[in-house]
């Protein structure tokens, strides 16, 4: 399928650059032991490591010429049973840069290439290890940050997602193969496959497929965070909100309208999900050019957010009406997950009323003085009339902390919803595989379409033959040199 | 001779944070292998690590209760084929914070922990696997930077000087004995240890302490650099040979007299030995008090440096008195290695006279126009009237980069100076042994002076006991806590 790829002996440091206890070399290819065995003397044992069992470990010296560069340790893993499926070993040497340097040197002077970013997982992929989903999915193990984008990566590293597009591919394949003996034998008019078993079945490996693709709303949200865009006019408090919701003082906060100029993006961990909260500048009519190129990348925030928390100052009842109907048009046509906050409710009731001390961990107090209800009832009702369904309204004191707790659970009320609506038991994390994903359920849906128009069936099979290429994709049953180097360009060194 | 130490089982990550291909993470402990067995599932094989055999890897996978965590090599040995002398494990994880953070989490809560600062070492120190001298040189291994530095610390790491110390120690041990025997029967007067023989083995003995303990200016410049000071009038171009010999744009150049007033201190490895140069403010009359500070800190660091290069404007000749004068006086009754640079000699003469191209890749030319002659003949003779011994001139263009090679071959001379005044094989390179050898020295000084002075024998018993305790607690037969917090405190974590 692929050219006969590169397979000489390659190195690579595969721990971070930096001094430490323990540095780890990488090797792998046909020859890489008797190279090795060039440059490594055993202490304490005799036999060379091209003689080595699998999965021991050999104690000894690199040396480079009669120079000692480092006591090792080095373990050996024999074809096809290592990561590569190739010849392999890593040394396990001395944190030191000049070390690290001084031995990578010596395997370059021994026959030894550096390794491209990837090119062991290419290896592995090339060798049949692993498929391109699979290998993928250790790119992005190495980078997931939460729980949830971890247990996703996980989960189709170890093959998850490969068996189940394997499944569907394989009853396409059947399929395929019963209309292609139809049209050996199309003379005849034959129909070997049933057409309302065959419409049946497309419908069905569509439906998946199109659930799969949907499961990439909630998967991008996990692997890349959610966005969320923090709105609302100058000096409602958003950069304070956002600095409670971070837990850290990130942002710059003044009193003075319109001292946030610039979009800043914090990443925060809520409950093992990623938020990517967008402090903006503040909506207001303003001279200051600097600030309208803020106003400006206000609005292109809103468009890419999936949630919006609006901040109305609860000081400032008369200017609820401008704020809540700018964001309605701003937003209008758009699916979104609002959220708005009465933020400074502190100074309209003492917060003792608001949050009783202990009482459900400082969630607001479920009788409220009149005057917040009233602010409460006011932001309901003109809600009602510009939003189509009407969002939830929080009591908050960003200054004072309070509130924050209960706006952390509406956010993860977000990320609770998309799985609830994901009927896919997998979930797709990769944009390739979603694009993939979405050719696919399009060559299905022409397929069908052909076949409600009564077309002859070597154009179904056609359309079919499309979508099976691209599921084939995604785990790399078919693949050309280019995809591969893009997948491959993004992984790290020694990976 | 130590009190019973804390073995509890320990964990830490071994390779620098970062995202990367692998991350290993180091165990130890007398449970460590059955505490691992109830988070580490095995692929592929059955039986649990605490039952495989020493330098064996096994595949499998980290669990948290019934979540994968990462899929994982895990290494074993076996008390005391171990680093540190115990049952040690360590496990090669995907080089992610989630991972590493999950993996250190769920040791953490099987009842593993934190490994502190070079524990690992301290402990492989206590189990009697390295002495103090040795687990002290895996430090300096990770942290070295050049060849000679590097080649040093493994040396030491090795056990040469330990083995030197102790063949030191063991002779003053015998003749300690010996004169001990002689107390034990000294009603009878009787001398087991001849008085003259007695006298040569101490006096051999202090000599080779001397040896080591002067070997410490060389192994000091080996390891921590060569401080080089750069100095002369404002203007004449230091900055701009600094950036010559580092290569790089570092320190902040111009024409304005008085721009540098920072000390600036760049490493630079020089033919395998690592220089500390340091540019200096300007020496010049002034009543800029920033300036005066920065004039200040020059001083300073002409008393620290080994190497002086002094800068001379080859444009300004009238100066050159001045400058050298000024450097004779701060630099009087101390042992620097001086070097005088004319610099600019292209304002002087055309560069391809003074540098022919190719010939003997820019070194001078070996007939020079007069114009030069007599600016080198000048500063000769005025060097001749105000320094014990004339300093090299060498002629340069910093601007132009001509003749920087031949500076750094001048450089390089005074390492080898420092090697070939070296009596000593081994090189000491650590400030704790330096002292040791100091204080055993001073006590073999007085045992010598004792038995000039016809002292009695258990006196001169007594410095030898001296001088064998500080030679003992080099490579830690003698110690005491204090001195292991404050060496084991200084190494990575995961050491």
């Amino acid at each position: 399928m692929f050219e006969e790829f590169d397979n000489s002996d390659i190195c690579a440091l595969a721990t971070p650059q930096g001094t430490s206890a323990i540095a780890v070399i990488r090797t792998t290819g046909p020859e890489c032991l008797s190279k090795l065995d060039r440059i490594f003397v055993p202490k304490g044992q005799t036999g060379a490591l091209a003689s080595t069992l699998g999965y021991r470990m050999r104690f000894g010296l690199i040396m480079d010429a009669d120079v000692v560069v480092d006591e090792v340790l080095v373990a050996v893993f024999r074809a096809p049973h290592s990561y590569t499926g190739e010849e392999s070993a890593e040394i396990y040497c001395h944190g030191s840069n000049y070390v690290i340097g001084k031995i990578m040197e010596t395997l370059l002077s021994n026959g030894f290439r550096m390794a491209q970013p990837g090119e062991f997982s290419k290896r592995a992929f090339l060798n049949g290890k692993m498929d391109l989903a699979q290998t993928e999915a250790v790119a992005d193990l190495i980078s997931s940050e939460t729980a949830a984008a971890h247990n996703l990566a996980i989960k189709q590293m170890r093959g998850g997602f490969s068996k189940e597009l394997k499944e569907m591919r394989q009853e396409m394949l059947n399929l395929l193969s019963l209309m292609e003996l139809e049209l050996d034998f199309s003379e005849e008019e034959v129909e070997f496959a049933e057409r309302s078993q065959l419409k049946s079945l497309l419908l069905q490996v569509k439906e998946h497929t199109d659930a799969l693709a949907h499961s990439f709303s909630l998967g991008n949200a996990i692997k890349n965070g959610i966005p969320v865009a923090i709105v609302g006019a100058t000096n409602t408090g958003k950069s304070t909100l956002l600095n409670a919701l971070c837990g850290e003082e990130k942002a710059i906060v003044s009193n003075v309208h319109g001292t946030t100029r610039d979009a800043i993006e914090d990443l925060v961990n809520i409950g093992g999900t990623m938020f990517r909260f967008i402090d903006t500048a503040g909506i207001r009519e303003t001279l200051d050019t600097v600030e309208i190129i803020g106003i400006e990348r206000t609005f292109a925030k809103l468009r890419e957010a999936s949630v919006v928390i609006m901040v109305l100052d609860a000081t400032e009842p008369h200017a609820f009406e401008s704020s809540l109907y700018d964001l309605s048009k701003r937003i209008e046509q758009q699916n979104k997950h609002i959220i708005v906050v009465l933020n400074k409710i502190d100074l309209i009731s003492p917060l003792s009323l608001l949050f009783p001390e202990g009482a459900l961990e400082n969630h607001p107090a479920t009788s409220l003085p009149d005057a917040v209800t009233d602010l409460v009832d006011s932001v309901l009702e003109l809600s009602s009339q510009l939003f189509s369904s009407a969002p939830q309204v929080l009591l908050l004191s960003a200054k004072q902390r309070r509130g924050i707790k209960e706006l952390k659970e509406r956010l993860l009320s977000y990320p609770k919803s998309l799985a609830a609506t994901n009927s896919s038991q997998t979930i797709v994390t990769n944009l390739r595989h979603y694009e993939a994903l979405k050719e696919a359920s399009l060559a299905l849906g022409q397929a069908l379409d052909a076949m409600a128009d009564g077309l002859p069936t070597d154009l179904v099979a056609e359309d079919i033959r499309t979508a099976i290429y691209h599921l084939g994709a995604i785990v790399g049953e078919i693949g050309t040199e280019e995809v591969l180097g893009s997948i491959f360009g993004r992984f790290c060194i020694g990976k």
